[in-house]
């Protein structure tokens, strides 16, 4: 557990409704068993024709489209919606999203991006014999600090938590911090090769430790419920 | 900007009140000109003295010394208090730490973690020669999402916020999401080789763009001001 690379995948072009992503993936990358494969949502909501018409010179017909994409409006400041979608997510304009999306169209998030990446890690298994975890990332922002991240919205093969209760620190003593999103961390690694401009939309992360390979999923075990919950 | 690579780096030691940590890293890592040398804010607390003795089997002294380091407390479940610090973060306890800390002392945050950053990205030009640019990172919560991940509390050497304000994506058009916290991603990215248990306290992460060394901040541009905050 000493050292992980992360290789932006390239040449995988444009992605059009009812692309095949673990074809395009296996195709331009050399993978490995146990490496995680980071794919960003917008090229899964594109291979799953999450696309819809929209006029974006005209602001109320985003506004329309965000308000039906979110099951419920947190808060409002100028053209900022925050959103809770009906997959859990608490995000800005629920992931309605206009860039690297052909004009006149919009992206949605996937509908189960967790399926959407069980289904990828299946298909890298049948295309390219290996056996990785897959991580559907997105780009999200946070109440408290300045500037958004890449973070995982679906993933599978890996565990999304990392749980380290019962564990001890260098010094023998139990850990208080005991639950690390991996997944996130390994989202946002990927973006340092991704970029938002750069059309880089996989990535390969490898070398994260073997132990965290177990069934998993994004949506049962990161998404916080309502009654957890301080700030809603 | 195709591969970035996360290297822990090990022998560092125990580090005690008073440790030149430029010099203990010098010693221990083999840097190149543009790393990012990610550094764990308990070691900074370490070595710039913030430990304060507390019986860590009272629970009350615990509390209190919680919020005697916070400005004012947001919300309390249990034993879990969200705090803001004398920094402007947002996190649990005010980051008052009792893991990999010393029986009967606990660690509290640097005073000022983007000097701390700018002090060892300094004594690291000394010792190694090299231009390497440092985050101290920590370990927060997320509001609407279950686990932690690392993040920076301070840097030096890098822009915390990549702003693409004005760039286009890769068909042409202004993006919307323009402002990353690159400094927060690449202090997960770190954590994958650091682990909570393992006592990899740095962690060198080769390869980011070189487009991101600048004179940077965490606290004058990641910590949002309450004045942008939509749910204070």
């Amino acid at each position: 557990m000493n050292r992980v690379e992360v290789i932006g995948v390239e040449g995988i072009g444009e992605v059009v409704p009812g692309d095949d992503l673990a074809g395009l993936i296996a195709a331009a990358a050399e993978l490995r068993d146990g490496d995680v494969v980071v794919v960003t949502q917008k090229i899964v909501s594109k291979a799953e024709d999450k696309l819809v018409p929209i006029d974006a010179t005209d602001p109320v017909a985003h506004k329309e489209l965000v308000e039906a994409e979110a099951v419920r409006v947190l808060r409002r400041r100028g053209d900022l919606v925050i959103t809770q979608t009906r997959h859990g997510f608490i995000c800005a304009n629920a992931g309605v999203d206009l860039s690297n999306v052909a004009e006149g169209f919009a992206a949605l998030l996937p509908d189960d991006a967790d399926r959407s990446a069980r289904r990828i890690r299946d298909g890298l298994r049948d295309r390219a014999g290996v056996e990785v975890a897959v991580i559907v990332s997105d780009t999200f922002g946070r109440v408290w600090r300045r500037g958004v991240t890449d973070v995982a919205i679906g993933c599978a093969g890996i565990g999304a938590i990392l749980d380290l209760r019962g564990t001890t620190d260098s010094l023998g003593r139990e850990l208080q911090v005991t639950e690390v999103a991996v997944v996130d961390e390994i989202a946002g690694a990927a973006d340092l090769v991704m970029g938002k401009a750069s059309g880089v939309p996989v990535a390969v992360v490898r070398g994260v430790d073997a132990s965290w390979f177990r069934r998993g999923e994004v949506h049962d075990e990161l998404v916080r419920p309502a009654d957890e919950d301080l700030f809603r």
